[in-house]
């Protein structure tokens, strides 16, 4: 397939040289201010390199990104609320050619599933998502796969930022701003954290499976309810520790219900993972609980799991 | 989709129950003595009536059932090994009239991999076999969408009477004879429990697994190193107790080798889950560790697999 990116951060970057082993070809990456463009195939390494060196990866207009051939956009540009954009007009302007979209940004099926399915049903192309829940975990594709209408219930950690820092809180003993601070030092957190330990990150990330296994009602971020963990002391931990417990910051969609907020769970217990690893449980209708965990971020794993859509891709009716 | 079913145990007449709900429509089933056949649709609850009061699912010749208009056959008569029939006989010819088979029975696909897809790259029909490994987890599906090339190694927990076993003489001090007994009356265990304590069937979703994820040799059972779980003792347990360790039969295919036998691993790992389920954990090139868990045998569970498998087909290029 030729694809061409928007988006040339940590995802977009792997995307793009992962492409080839996967047997695609790039025909344009896109960043915030400039395109590199070649409908042959781009050297993707040269690209990237003037990234680094120059702040750019091409000399063209990013817009013209979408305007070249391309079998399949992959949506990679950073995550946003309400409007979407520019992630959303990237994905119109793709459907609207008839091309497949495959987002790695959460904006447009979190805060506007409604449109962009009806955008995807009026376009030759197809939208797949599995890139925004859980990193490299396999979860939409098992959905799609079982069929909604046959999983009652979604729930899990969906956060690796937030679960690193309640792992170490528990495990150490240490308060929330002294992880913080580590997890920052590390790369684990971000400058500005809040998107994840306010549970944002995470909401999002229920509110893209509350669309998936609704019947016809579209949530957004306005419908979830959020608790972060920073008000959490280091002496909750160690309550739930004599207990044998431990905190975790768990995002549950069921009965058209989306709730965020830290709850207790048992410390050797499947929604207890440690580190940054995430977990999905998916409660089935008649084959009982399955458990997905990996990786739920970082280039090169949401990379695969923008790879493995367009696998599936590959494989559809077209 | 209309289904024929060849095989009405557990898995079988599970397919033939939840088929409805799919939106399938089942055309045949056929038991080892019979076939009930309507091209326009069965009415599945009279059949498996049928098959509990007397004994057989209809009058015509189970041979019929594969004949009679259907798109997908459901390949779940009792796995055998060598030259894997009556299930290879089944999926040949449905494959020979160009019709989609879906595995159940691990036979054809552990023990004739190469000429399953030999049949399959003449037909118009695909093959499919979720089912066959880790029942309702999505293992195989998985491993397509990510692309075989890119996964370096597959280990788990594949039998859940081993693992029953196990979990029950590590918490109880019980020996292997009691314990069995026990799993017996429970209907975890078979009569005649040897394909699952010897660690053959475990093996053979370990020959399927290698054959997957090959590119180009083909395993039979032959190829695999099969130790059961019969000889060990309440003391080995204890003993890797005191270590914060346990016992496990664990699968695993790594490069080119297949081992099925007792490990020692630490007790709250993830290759450690307690009872009857089952856990694959999968290697990859570019996204780490993928750990997939959930229940690994049962007919609604099973059948689950076989349902999912079809909701693909549908999705597939013809």
């Amino acid at each position: 397939m030729r694809l061409a990116i928007a988006g040339a951060g940590a995802v977009g970057s792997s995307v793009a040289q992962l492409a080839g082993d996967y047997g695609h070809r790039v025909t344009a990456v896109a960043d915030s201010s400039s395109a590199a463009i070649d409908p042959d195939g781009l050297d993707v390494d040269a690209v990237l390199e003037r990234k680094d060196s120059e702040g750019a990866v091409g000399t063209a207009d990013p817009g013209d990104a979408l305007e070249t051939d391309y079998d399949v956009l992959v949506e990679a540009t950073p995550t946003t609320l309400g409007d979407a954009q520019p992630g959303f007009g990237h994905l119109q302007r793709a459907l609207q050619r008839d091309r497949h979209v495959v987002l790695a940004n959460k904006g447009p099926v979190a805060e506007r599933y409604g449109e962009v399915m009806a955008l995807a049903e009026d376009s030759a192309g197809e939208v797949r998502f599995e890139a925004t829940v859980g990193g490299a975990i396999p979860v939409l594709s098992t959905i799609e796969d079982y069929g909604p209408e046959t999983i009652t219930a979604a729930r899990g950690v969906l956060n690796g930022t937030a679960n690193f820092i309640l792992s170490r809180m528990a495990a150490e003993g240490l308060d929330y701003e002294h992880v913080l601070a580590e997890a920052q030092d590390l790369g684990v957190a971000e400058a500005d954290p809040s998107f994840d330990v306010e549970g944002t990150d995470a909401a999002l990330k229920c509110v893209i499976l509350a669309n998936v296994l609704s019947d016809g009602r579209e949530y957004t971020l306005e419908d979830a309810t959020v608790e972060g963990i920073e008000a959490i002391p280091p002496s909750a931990l160690e309550l739930a520790r004599g207990d044998g417990r431990t905190i975790r910051l768990i995002g549950e969609v069921a009965g058209g219900e989306i709730r965020v907020g830290p709850r207790l769970v048992p410390e050797q217990a499947d929604l207890a993972p440690s580190g940054t690893r995430n977990i999905v449980q998916l409660e089935t209708e008649n084959a009982g609980r399955l458990n997905l965990s990996g990786r739920g971020a970082g280039g090169p794993e949401t990379a695969t799991a923008v790879l493995s859509d367009i696998n599936r891709l590959t494989r559809a009716v077209p």
